[in-house]
């Protein structure tokens, strides 16, 4: 039953927005809602099977946005660094069968006991290294994704927008993307230059949404929000990434409990309704034959 | 009952760190512990009264590296915002009177259902200009405190050294400098470089050492830890410091529920313990010749 009159073109429900419905139940809710894209996770996809997952989202006619999520890839070298880096190339090609063009790459963050930071990003470099080329061969993107700094310890060693197209840049060409999530970036000083520069090197390649809730959760990996909830100007966030250039789909991804706990069915269409009017109109092309400059 | 053998005499111990003592106590489990300097806080030294605590202060033979602190100026224009800046003149001259070099600012978030970044860090800038001359006058370095990201909503919209940086350069000559804490920075992966720009600019007023504990507290301001306990490695981070050309005090501040309900004279000892084997050595000169090189 979606709602008429909403702007849904470009809208994308991420899997992680409603963890707790099986894949099956994740299409259907997000068809229903009226979204047409949807961004899968590899956990709820090896539930069902991945041939079995690849049939079900096609028969649903929506478009897959991004597979989450490869990474936590900077182990110092040994069998644990082989077995990550072999897990990555299966994420490639489970992208690549789930008909996901992006595959989004998540960092990881110090060894345990190790404090070496610029360590644990050059290995994170050395990793893209490999795999960015199996990933272009099988037709995927990696978008690498800057999580904010507050998981640098546990969870990503990258974790500004700047530094993850660094990284990008050092592998040449676009080869590599990058995940922009406005929970992860929207305190960066340097987002809007960042952003720009993103656009002139066409490394956006996947733009996800999520609110920053205060207080921040007793489990700080829970803390977002859906869009309007929270303290990020999600339209002026995206007026920036329409400015970039960036004609892709927009996914909703939000980790948190009492939207977790919610019926799946009512979160797609929060979900929608708020894409509708925090994010759609913010996409349009700027009036006026200006379309083509930066500023507006 | 200071131990011996420990190096100290650029350690200050900030009062935050044992938040419930009064200043008498703060002052008597500092010096006992054989740490020459501390860290003021305005609420405890207006518990007893400014010239009463200035006395104290001055009678203990102790430095003051530091008063903590104004800024929270980021209301609109109105009385408020007019009342914001008078406490932070008063601020400047509770500083002189207690003989604290420096005045550690930090800036305030978003007002309450704002969502306008840019807006709230113009009138950061802004409310610097008004109050840097008057600092001047009175002998006071305004000490601009970048914080966490994960604070821009609630505490400071001045989260990065080198926003901190282009804030403080806008006002010219050195009339501002910035507080740098390892707790607050060490994820940048810009931190090198913008570390050698303050050092040239002559900006780091004053440096504060606190670790990294994950999972982060329930409460995301008590995340802190005493150096060597988390994630972060304050030897590097301190040789950097040292790099810059900083001569200064090097003030623990730790807000960690435990760390407060233990005794103060214990966690004084804790301080100074891990003073001298993680920062001390680090400050020293590079032998060889090298000192005035920044790599080494």
């Amino acid at each position: 039953m979606a709602v008429q009159g909403l702007k849904l073109d470009r809208c994308s429900l991420n899997q992680a927005t409603i963890k707790k419905a099986s894949l099956a139940t994740a299409v259907s809710v997000t068809a229903a809602s009226g979204i047409p894209a949807i961004g899968l996770w590899r956990e709820p996809v090896a539930e069902v099977g991945l041939g079995r997952a690849a049939k079900i989202v096609r028969d649903s006619g929506l478009r897959v946005s991004s597979l989450c999520r490869g990474g936590y890839f900077t182990s110092p070298d040994g069998p644990l660094r082989r077995a990550e880096i072999d897990d990555n190339l299966r994420a490639v090609d489970e992208a690549a069968e789930l008909g996901a063009p992006v595959l989004v790459i998540v960092a990881g963050g110090l060894p345990r006991g190790d404090r070496d930071l610029p360590a644990a990003r050059r290995r994170v470099s050395d990793a893209l290294a490999e795999l960015a080329p199996y990933a272009w061969d099988a037709g995927v993107t990696l978008a690498l994704e800057p999580l904010h700094p507050m998981y640098v310890a546990d969870r990503a060693v990258v974790s500004t927008l700047g530094q993850a197209l660094d990284l990008a840049t050092a592998h040449g060409s676009e080869e590599i993307g990058v995940a922009v999530d406005t929970f992860h970036l929207w305190w960066d000083p340097d987002l809007e230059g960042q952003l720009y520069r993103a656009g002139v090197e066409h490394r956006i390649a996947v733009y996800q949404v999520a609110d920053w809730i205060t207080p921040i959760a007793a489990d700080a990996l829970l803390a977002r929000g859906i869009p309007g909830d929270g303290h990020i100007d999600v339209p002026r966030f995206t007026r920036m990434i329409r400015n970039s250039g960036y004609s892709g789909d927009v996914e909703c991804e939000v980790f948190r409990q009492d939207i977790w706990d919610a019926d799946p069915a009512a979160v797609a269409m929060r979900v929608a309704a708020a894409h509708s009017s925090l994010v759609a109109p913010f996409l349009e092309p700027i009036s006026g034959g200006r379309a083509d400059t930066w500023i507006n």
